[in-house]
Protein backbone atom coordinates (compact mmCIF):
# COMPACT_ATOMS: atom_id res chain seq x y z
CA UNK A 1 0.00 0.00 0.00
CA UNK A 2 1.11 3.49 -0.77
CA UNK A 3 1.29 5.36 2.33
CA UNK A 4 0.48 8.80 1.22
CA UNK A 5 0.03 10.52 4.86
CA UNK A 6 1.97 9.87 7.90
CA UNK A 7 -0.69 8.74 10.45
CA UNK A 8 1.62 7.26 13.36
CA UNK A 9 -1.27 7.87 15.77
CA UNK A 10 -2.94 4.72 14.33
CA UNK A 11 0.45 2.71 15.09
CA UNK A 12 -0.58 0.61 17.95
CA UNK A 13 2.71 1.55 20.05
CA UNK A 14 2.51 5.19 19.26
CA UNK A 15 -1.12 5.26 20.53
CA UNK A 16 -0.91 3.27 23.75
CA UNK A 17 2.45 5.27 24.80
CA UNK A 18 1.08 8.57 23.59
CA UNK A 19 -2.61 8.53 24.64
CA UNK A 20 -1.43 7.21 28.25
CA UNK A 21 1.10 10.02 28.34
CA UNK A 22 -1.53 12.62 27.53
CA UNK A 23 -4.06 11.52 30.15
CA UNK A 24 -1.35 11.59 32.75
CA UNK A 25 -2.16 15.42 32.98
CA UNK A 26 1.61 16.18 33.09
CA UNK A 27 3.15 17.44 29.61
CA UNK A 28 4.52 19.87 27.50
CA UNK A 29 0.81 20.41 26.10
CA UNK A 30 -0.75 21.09 29.69
CA UNK A 31 1.88 23.37 31.26
CA UNK A 32 3.33 25.15 27.97
CA UNK A 33 1.55 24.95 25.03
CA UNK A 34 -2.56 24.60 25.52
CA UNK A 35 -2.27 27.42 27.99
CA UNK A 36 -0.76 29.53 25.87
CA UNK A 37 -2.67 28.82 22.29
CA UNK A 38 -5.84 29.37 24.71
CA UNK A 39 -4.72 32.69 26.12
CA UNK A 40 -4.73 33.87 22.06
CA UNK A 41 -8.16 31.91 21.58
CA UNK A 42 -10.88 35.13 20.80
CA UNK A 43 -14.69 34.79 22.34
CA UNK A 44 -16.58 31.37 21.24
CA UNK A 45 -19.66 32.80 21.73
CA UNK A 46 -21.59 31.60 18.78
CA UNK A 47 -19.00 30.84 17.03
CA UNK A 48 -18.09 27.73 14.57
CA UNK A 49 -14.69 26.11 15.01
CA UNK A 50 -13.02 24.15 12.82
CA UNK A 51 -10.06 22.73 14.94
CA UNK A 52 -7.30 20.67 12.57
CA UNK A 53 -5.51 17.56 13.87
CA UNK A 54 -8.31 17.28 16.77
CA UNK A 55 -7.17 14.53 18.41
CA UNK A 56 -9.22 13.19 20.94
CA UNK A 57 -11.42 16.06 21.24
CA UNK A 58 -10.57 17.75 24.17
CA UNK A 59 -9.73 21.09 22.65
CA UNK A 60 -13.20 20.81 20.79
CA UNK A 61 -14.78 20.33 23.96
CA UNK A 62 -13.27 23.20 25.26
CA UNK A 63 -14.37 25.08 22.76
CA UNK A 64 -18.11 23.96 23.30
CA UNK A 65 -17.90 25.26 26.57
CA UNK A 66 -16.49 28.43 25.94
CA UNK A 67 -20.00 29.36 23.69
CA UNK A 68 -18.76 27.84 20.48
CA UNK A 69 -21.88 27.06 18.18
CA UNK A 70 -20.61 24.10 16.57
CA UNK A 71 -17.10 22.74 15.90
CA UNK A 72 -15.71 20.52 13.21
CA UNK A 73 -13.10 18.63 14.53
CA UNK A 74 -10.71 16.55 11.74
CA UNK A 75 -7.64 14.36 12.38
CA UNK A 76 -6.11 11.24 10.33
CA UNK A 77 -6.51 8.80 12.87
CA UNK A 78 -9.28 6.58 12.83
CA UNK A 79 -8.05 5.74 16.80
CA UNK A 80 -8.12 9.26 17.98
CA UNK A 81 -11.29 9.57 16.90
CA UNK A 82 -12.66 6.60 18.39
CA UNK A 83 -11.35 8.28 21.46
CA UNK A 84 -12.70 11.39 21.01
CA UNK A 85 -16.21 10.47 19.91
CA UNK A 86 -16.43 8.80 23.43
CA UNK A 87 -14.28 11.28 25.75
CA UNK A 88 -15.55 14.23 23.85
CA UNK A 89 -19.28 13.80 22.24
CA UNK A 90 -21.23 16.62 21.79
CA UNK A 91 -24.11 17.56 19.39
CA UNK A 92 -22.67 20.75 18.51
CA UNK A 93 -19.26 18.37 17.85
CA UNK A 94 -18.97 16.58 14.74
CA UNK A 95 -15.67 14.96 13.67
CA UNK A 96 -14.37 14.36 10.31
CA UNK A 97 -11.34 11.28 9.31
CA UNK A 98 -9.42 13.17 6.75
CA UNK A 99 -5.62 14.18 6.75
CA UNK A 100 -5.78 17.98 7.29
CA UNK A 101 -4.34 19.27 4.10
CA UNK A 102 -7.03 17.38 1.91
CA UNK A 103 -9.78 18.87 3.80
CA UNK A 104 -12.50 19.52 1.12
CA UNK A 105 -14.96 21.36 2.80
CA UNK A 106 -16.23 23.18 -0.36
CA UNK A 107 -18.11 26.21 0.46
CA UNK A 108 -18.24 26.39 4.63
CA UNK A 109 -16.22 28.60 6.17
CA UNK A 110 -15.69 29.21 9.82
CA UNK A 111 -15.07 31.91 11.96
CA UNK A 112 -11.78 30.25 14.41
CA UNK A 113 -9.66 27.58 12.76
CA UNK A 114 -7.18 26.25 15.21
CA UNK A 115 -4.17 23.37 14.71
CA UNK A 116 -2.98 22.56 17.55
CA UNK A 117 1.14 20.88 17.38
CA UNK A 118 -0.02 19.33 13.39
CA UNK A 119 1.39 21.40 11.41
CA UNK A 120 5.01 20.10 11.28
CA UNK A 121 3.50 16.83 10.30
CA UNK A 122 2.69 18.47 7.41
CA UNK A 123 4.57 18.51 4.35
CA UNK A 124 3.29 20.95 1.84
CA UNK A 125 2.40 24.00 4.27
CA UNK A 126 1.49 26.78 1.60
CA UNK A 127 -1.33 24.88 0.14
CA UNK A 128 -2.78 24.30 3.79
CA UNK A 129 -2.54 27.85 4.48
CA UNK A 130 -4.16 28.62 1.01
CA UNK A 131 -6.61 25.84 2.08
CA UNK A 132 -7.02 27.40 5.89
CA UNK A 133 -7.59 31.14 4.24
CA UNK A 134 -10.14 29.71 2.21
CA UNK A 135 -11.69 28.12 4.83
CA UNK A 136 -11.72 31.17 7.34
CA UNK A 137 -14.63 33.36 7.07
CA UNK A 138 -13.94 37.43 7.06
CA UNK A 139 -12.46 38.39 10.01
CA UNK A 140 -12.35 35.03 10.63
CA UNK A 141 -8.76 33.73 13.34
CA UNK A 142 -5.94 31.35 12.81
CA UNK A 143 -4.41 29.88 15.78
CA UNK A 144 -1.91 26.95 15.53
CA UNK A 145 0.88 25.86 17.47
CA UNK A 146 4.06 24.46 15.69
CA UNK A 147 7.21 22.79 17.42
CA UNK A 148 9.79 25.64 16.93
CA UNK A 149 11.79 26.09 14.00
CA UNK A 150 14.81 26.28 16.90
CA UNK A 151 13.97 22.59 17.85
CA UNK A 152 13.43 21.12 14.26
CA UNK A 153 16.30 22.96 12.72
CA UNK A 154 19.35 20.72 13.37
CA UNK A 155 18.79 17.37 11.20
CA UNK A 156 20.84 15.17 13.96
CA UNK A 157 17.59 16.27 17.01
CA UNK A 158 19.52 14.85 19.62
CA UNK A 159 19.78 18.53 20.42
CA UNK A 160 21.25 18.67 24.15
CA UNK A 161 24.84 18.91 24.66
CA UNK A 162 25.57 17.62 27.73
CA UNK A 163 28.46 17.23 29.91
CA UNK A 164 30.00 13.73 31.79
CA UNK A 165 27.65 14.06 34.46
CA UNK A 166 24.41 15.00 32.19
CA UNK A 167 24.12 18.73 32.61
CA UNK A 168 22.97 20.73 29.87
CA UNK A 169 25.85 22.28 28.61
CA UNK A 170 23.70 24.43 25.49
CA UNK A 171 21.24 23.72 22.74
CA UNK A 172 23.03 22.15 19.86
CA UNK A 173 21.50 23.98 16.71
CA UNK A 174 22.22 23.89 12.92
CA UNK A 175 20.74 22.63 9.29
CA UNK A 176 18.19 26.06 9.49
CA UNK A 177 17.54 26.80 6.35
CA UNK A 178 17.17 23.64 5.46
CA UNK A 179 13.79 23.07 5.36
CA UNK A 180 12.10 19.84 4.75
CA UNK A 181 11.84 16.25 6.50
CA UNK A 182 13.16 15.74 9.91
CA UNK A 183 13.38 11.80 11.30
CA UNK A 184 13.02 11.17 14.93
CA UNK A 185 12.47 8.60 17.63
CA UNK A 186 9.24 9.65 19.48
CA UNK A 187 7.71 6.73 21.41
CA UNK A 188 8.39 5.05 17.73
CA UNK A 189 11.47 5.35 15.30
CA UNK A 190 11.08 7.42 12.10
CA UNK A 191 8.64 9.74 13.16
CA UNK A 192 8.38 12.85 10.55
CA UNK A 193 8.32 16.32 10.86
CA UNK A 194 9.01 19.08 9.03
CA UNK A 195 10.85 21.77 9.52
CA UNK A 196 10.51 25.36 8.34
CA UNK A 197 11.93 28.85 9.26
CA UNK A 198 9.88 31.41 11.00
CA UNK A 199 10.27 33.68 7.70
CA UNK A 200 8.40 30.98 5.69
CA UNK A 201 6.05 30.13 8.54
CA UNK A 202 5.01 34.00 9.06
CA UNK A 203 5.28 35.33 5.28
CA UNK A 204 3.33 32.68 3.91
CA UNK A 205 0.16 33.69 6.28
CA UNK A 206 0.98 36.86 4.74
CA UNK A 207 1.32 36.08 1.07
CA UNK A 208 -2.31 34.47 1.62
CA UNK A 209 -3.94 37.86 2.74
CA UNK A 210 -3.56 36.83 6.62
CA UNK A 211 -2.26 39.31 9.50
CA UNK A 212 0.05 38.99 12.23
CA UNK A 213 -1.69 39.46 15.15
CA UNK A 214 0.33 37.63 17.83
CA UNK A 215 3.74 35.30 18.31
CA UNK A 216 4.49 33.32 21.45
CA UNK A 217 6.92 31.64 22.20
CA UNK A 218 5.40 29.74 25.35
CA UNK A 219 7.45 28.74 29.22
CA UNK A 220 5.82 26.79 31.44
CA UNK A 221 3.12 27.65 33.98
CA UNK A 222 4.17 27.51 37.53
CA UNK A 223 2.35 24.53 38.20
CA UNK A 224 4.52 23.07 35.29
CA UNK A 225 7.49 23.92 36.38
CA UNK A 226 6.87 22.69 40.29
CA UNK A 227 5.03 19.48 38.62
CA UNK A 228 8.02 18.61 35.84
CA UNK A 229 11.24 20.73 37.15
CA UNK A 230 13.18 20.11 33.60
CA UNK A 231 10.47 22.30 31.97
CA UNK A 232 12.68 25.11 33.26
CA UNK A 233 14.94 24.81 29.98
CA UNK A 234 12.19 26.34 28.34
CA UNK A 235 13.75 29.69 28.65
CA UNK A 236 16.83 28.19 27.78
CA UNK A 237 15.26 27.37 24.43
CA UNK A 238 11.13 27.30 23.11
CA UNK A 239 10.24 24.24 22.38
CA UNK A 240 6.90 25.71 20.60
CA UNK A 241 6.02 28.75 18.26
CA UNK A 242 2.31 29.78 18.31
CA UNK A 243 0.83 31.68 15.48
CA UNK A 244 -2.59 34.04 15.52
CA UNK A 245 -3.60 35.35 12.14
CA UNK A 246 -6.29 37.10 11.04
CA UNK A 247 -8.76 37.68 7.35
CA UNK A 248 -8.83 41.11 7.77
CA UNK A 249 -7.70 43.69 10.78
CA UNK B 1 30.70 62.01 32.57
CA UNK B 2 27.49 59.46 32.95
CA UNK B 3 27.66 57.02 29.85
CA UNK B 4 23.94 57.19 28.75
CA UNK B 5 24.08 55.85 25.74
CA UNK B 6 26.46 53.43 24.24
CA UNK B 7 28.37 55.27 21.41
CA UNK B 8 31.21 52.84 20.35
CA UNK B 9 31.60 54.34 16.99
CA UNK B 10 33.43 57.12 18.09
CA UNK B 11 36.14 54.73 19.88
CA UNK B 12 38.89 55.41 17.95
CA UNK B 13 40.65 52.16 17.59
CA UNK B 14 36.64 50.68 16.97
CA UNK B 15 36.13 53.69 14.26
CA UNK B 16 39.42 53.03 12.46
CA UNK B 17 38.98 48.85 12.25
CA UNK B 18 35.37 49.16 11.17
CA UNK B 19 35.98 51.74 8.72
CA UNK B 20 38.66 49.87 7.10
CA UNK B 21 36.25 47.00 6.82
CA UNK B 22 33.50 48.24 5.62
CA UNK B 23 35.24 49.86 3.05
CA UNK B 24 37.03 46.77 2.06
CA UNK B 25 32.93 45.81 0.40
CA UNK B 26 33.72 41.73 1.61
CA UNK B 27 31.52 42.23 4.55
CA UNK B 28 28.40 40.11 6.31
CA UNK B 29 26.55 43.99 5.49
CA UNK B 30 27.93 43.84 1.80
CA UNK B 31 26.73 40.10 0.84
CA UNK B 32 23.70 39.39 3.67
CA UNK B 33 22.19 42.00 5.03
CA UNK B 34 22.04 45.15 2.26
CA UNK B 35 20.72 42.84 -0.45
CA UNK B 36 18.45 41.57 1.82
CA UNK B 37 17.18 45.01 3.38
CA UNK B 38 17.05 46.84 -0.23
CA UNK B 39 15.21 43.64 -1.35
CA UNK B 40 12.28 45.30 1.07
CA UNK B 41 12.41 48.80 0.36
CA UNK B 42 9.34 50.58 -1.67
CA UNK B 43 9.60 52.64 -4.37
CA UNK B 44 11.33 55.97 -2.85
CA UNK B 45 10.18 58.30 -6.04
CA UNK B 46 9.18 61.15 -3.82
CA UNK B 47 9.13 59.95 -0.81
CA UNK B 48 10.71 61.07 2.51
CA UNK B 49 12.87 59.04 4.23
CA UNK B 50 14.17 58.84 7.99
CA UNK B 51 17.83 56.49 8.09
CA UNK B 52 18.17 55.68 12.33
CA UNK B 53 22.02 54.58 12.47
CA UNK B 54 22.83 56.22 9.26
CA UNK B 55 26.47 55.66 9.79
CA UNK B 56 28.64 57.27 6.89
CA UNK B 57 25.16 57.82 4.65
CA UNK B 58 25.48 55.31 2.02
CA UNK B 59 22.42 53.84 2.39
CA UNK B 60 20.99 58.17 2.60
CA UNK B 61 22.80 58.26 -0.71
CA UNK B 62 21.01 54.91 -1.96
CA UNK B 63 17.56 56.19 -1.28
CA UNK B 64 18.21 59.62 -3.28
CA UNK B 65 19.66 57.70 -6.21
CA UNK B 66 16.20 56.12 -5.91
CA UNK B 67 14.07 58.98 -5.75
CA UNK B 68 13.52 60.22 -2.11
CA UNK B 69 12.95 63.86 -1.93
CA UNK B 70 14.48 64.15 0.96
CA UNK B 71 17.05 61.80 3.80
CA UNK B 72 17.14 62.07 7.62
CA UNK B 73 20.20 60.51 8.44
CA UNK B 74 20.69 60.19 12.44
CA UNK B 75 23.76 58.89 14.19
CA UNK B 76 25.28 58.96 17.59
CA UNK B 77 28.84 58.88 16.02
CA UNK B 78 29.97 62.16 15.50
CA UNK B 79 33.00 60.23 13.48
CA UNK B 80 30.47 58.28 11.31
CA UNK B 81 28.52 61.91 10.42
CA UNK B 82 31.98 63.28 9.81
CA UNK B 83 32.34 60.46 7.41
CA UNK B 84 28.92 60.81 5.59
CA UNK B 85 29.49 64.33 4.98
CA UNK B 86 32.63 63.79 3.32
CA UNK B 87 31.47 60.90 1.75
CA UNK B 88 27.57 61.26 1.17
CA UNK B 89 26.94 65.08 0.86
CA UNK B 90 23.52 66.06 -0.96
CA UNK B 91 21.29 69.03 -0.74
CA UNK B 92 18.66 66.29 -0.23
CA UNK B 93 20.32 64.93 3.11
CA UNK B 94 20.30 65.91 6.34
CA UNK B 95 22.49 64.52 9.10
CA UNK B 96 21.32 64.85 12.60
CA UNK B 97 23.94 63.61 15.54
CA UNK B 98 21.62 61.74 18.16
CA UNK B 99 20.88 58.83 20.31
CA UNK B 100 17.91 57.47 17.82
CA UNK B 101 16.04 56.84 20.37
CA UNK B 102 15.86 59.98 21.80
CA UNK B 103 15.05 61.67 18.44
CA UNK B 104 12.91 64.70 18.76
CA UNK B 105 11.43 65.73 15.56
CA UNK B 106 8.09 67.08 17.06
CA UNK B 107 5.48 67.11 14.36
CA UNK B 108 7.29 65.64 11.31
CA UNK B 109 6.98 62.80 9.52
CA UNK B 110 8.43 60.15 7.24
CA UNK B 111 7.25 57.68 4.38
CA UNK B 112 10.10 55.14 5.03
CA UNK B 113 11.87 54.71 8.08
CA UNK B 114 14.60 52.38 7.86
CA UNK B 115 17.15 51.40 10.66
CA UNK B 116 19.88 48.63 9.28
CA UNK B 117 21.66 46.95 12.06
CA UNK B 118 21.20 49.53 14.51
CA UNK B 119 18.64 48.31 16.88
CA UNK B 120 20.45 45.75 19.11
CA UNK B 121 22.32 48.42 20.41
CA UNK B 122 18.83 50.19 22.29
CA UNK B 123 17.91 49.47 25.89
CA UNK B 124 14.27 50.22 25.53
CA UNK B 125 12.84 48.74 22.17
CA UNK B 126 9.54 49.15 23.14
CA UNK B 127 10.12 52.52 23.52
CA UNK B 128 11.52 53.57 20.29
CA UNK B 129 8.92 51.59 18.58
CA UNK B 130 6.14 53.92 20.14
CA UNK B 131 8.81 57.11 18.77
CA UNK B 132 9.12 55.30 15.46
CA UNK B 133 5.49 54.90 14.78
CA UNK B 134 4.64 58.57 15.62
CA UNK B 135 7.37 59.56 13.21
CA UNK B 136 5.54 57.16 10.33
CA UNK B 137 3.17 58.76 7.93
CA UNK B 138 -0.29 56.88 7.22
CA UNK B 139 0.57 54.10 5.10
CA UNK B 140 4.08 54.82 5.82
CA UNK B 141 6.62 51.50 5.73
CA UNK B 142 9.20 50.93 8.63
CA UNK B 143 12.54 48.31 7.34
CA UNK B 144 14.84 47.34 10.29
CA UNK B 145 17.52 44.60 10.39
CA UNK B 146 18.77 43.26 13.57
CA UNK B 147 21.31 40.57 14.73
CA UNK B 148 18.86 37.54 14.42
CA UNK B 149 17.82 36.34 18.18
CA UNK B 150 19.59 33.02 17.42
CA UNK B 151 22.46 34.95 17.27
CA UNK B 152 22.42 36.84 20.78
CA UNK B 153 20.81 34.41 22.61
CA UNK B 154 23.47 32.91 24.45
CA UNK B 155 25.00 34.99 26.99
CA UNK B 156 28.66 33.13 25.93
CA UNK B 157 28.59 34.50 22.58
CA UNK B 158 31.04 32.61 21.06
CA UNK B 159 28.57 30.22 19.53
CA UNK B 160 30.49 28.02 16.91
CA UNK B 161 31.42 24.65 18.36
CA UNK B 162 34.28 23.38 17.00
CA UNK B 163 36.35 19.76 16.62
CA UNK B 164 39.60 19.76 17.28
CA UNK B 165 40.62 20.48 13.59
CA UNK B 166 38.25 23.91 13.90
CA UNK B 167 35.42 22.18 11.76
CA UNK B 168 32.56 23.86 12.97
CA UNK B 169 30.32 21.10 14.66
CA UNK B 170 27.26 23.22 15.68
CA UNK B 171 25.64 26.58 16.96
CA UNK B 172 25.68 26.64 20.69
CA UNK B 173 22.14 28.23 21.48
CA UNK B 174 20.84 28.63 24.95
CA UNK B 175 19.57 31.66 27.35
CA UNK B 176 16.67 32.50 24.87
CA UNK B 177 14.08 33.77 26.98
CA UNK B 178 16.66 35.87 29.11
CA UNK B 179 16.09 39.70 27.10
CA UNK B 180 18.65 42.26 27.86
CA UNK B 181 22.36 42.73 27.61
CA UNK B 182 24.83 40.83 26.18
CA UNK B 183 28.47 42.00 26.03
CA UNK B 184 30.80 40.79 23.21
CA UNK B 185 34.17 42.00 21.82
CA UNK B 186 33.52 43.59 18.44
CA UNK B 187 36.96 45.39 17.38
CA UNK B 188 36.67 46.24 20.54
CA UNK B 189 35.86 44.81 24.03
CA UNK B 190 32.58 45.10 26.15
CA UNK B 191 30.46 46.41 22.93
CA UNK B 192 26.82 45.58 24.49
CA UNK B 193 24.15 44.46 22.73
CA UNK B 194 20.73 43.92 23.68
CA UNK B 195 19.13 40.64 23.19
CA UNK B 196 15.23 39.97 22.10
CA UNK B 197 13.20 37.04 21.37
CA UNK B 198 11.36 37.06 18.06
CA UNK B 199 8.06 36.81 20.04
CA UNK B 200 9.24 40.78 21.67
CA UNK B 201 10.66 41.80 18.21
CA UNK B 202 7.12 41.36 16.42
CA UNK B 203 4.50 41.71 19.03
CA UNK B 204 6.20 45.22 19.41
CA UNK B 205 5.01 46.15 16.06
CA UNK B 206 1.59 44.61 16.25
CA UNK B 207 0.92 46.27 19.77
CA UNK B 208 2.05 50.08 18.26
CA UNK B 209 -0.94 49.47 15.45
CA UNK B 210 2.12 48.28 12.58
CA UNK B 211 0.89 45.42 10.33
CA UNK B 212 3.94 43.20 9.55
CA UNK B 213 4.65 42.73 6.03
CA UNK B 214 7.87 40.86 5.50
CA UNK B 215 10.47 38.67 7.91
CA UNK B 216 13.33 37.80 5.81
CA UNK B 217 16.59 35.72 7.71
CA UNK B 218 18.69 36.59 4.50
CA UNK B 219 21.59 34.26 3.32
CA UNK B 220 24.46 35.35 0.92
CA UNK B 221 23.97 36.31 -2.12
CA UNK B 222 26.24 34.15 -4.95
CA UNK B 223 28.94 37.09 -4.83
CA UNK B 224 29.30 36.79 -1.29
CA UNK B 225 29.35 32.99 -1.30
CA UNK B 226 32.52 33.61 -3.92
CA UNK B 227 34.54 36.16 -2.18
CA UNK B 228 33.67 35.09 1.48
CA UNK B 229 32.93 30.96 1.49
CA UNK B 230 32.47 31.37 5.04
CA UNK B 231 28.91 32.83 4.45
CA UNK B 232 28.14 29.23 3.43
CA UNK B 233 27.30 28.98 6.98
CA UNK B 234 24.37 31.44 7.15
CA UNK B 235 22.84 27.84 6.32
CA UNK B 236 23.64 26.59 9.30
CA UNK B 237 22.42 29.56 11.36
CA UNK B 238 21.24 32.92 10.41
CA UNK B 239 22.97 36.35 11.51
CA UNK B 240 20.56 38.71 10.63
CA UNK B 241 16.61 39.17 11.43
CA UNK B 242 15.07 41.87 8.51
CA UNK B 243 11.44 42.89 9.51
CA UNK B 244 9.23 44.80 7.43
CA UNK B 245 5.97 46.62 8.88
CA UNK B 246 3.56 49.06 7.93
CA UNK B 247 1.11 52.16 9.40
CA UNK B 248 -1.90 50.50 7.84
CA UNK B 249 -2.89 47.78 5.08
Amino acid sequence: MLKLKQNIYDDEVFFKEYTAVRKSGTTYNDFIEQPAIKSLMPSLEGKSVLDLGCGNGQFASYCVDRGASKVLGVDISKKMLELAKQENNHEKIEYLCSPIEDLDLSNQTFHVIVSSLAIHYIKDYSNLIKTITKLLAKDGEFIFSTEHPIVTARKDMDNWVKDEEGNKLHWAFDNYQEEGQRKQRWHIDGVIKYHRTISTLVNTLIINGLNIKNILEPQSTPAGLEQMPKLVNERRRPSFLIIKAKKGL
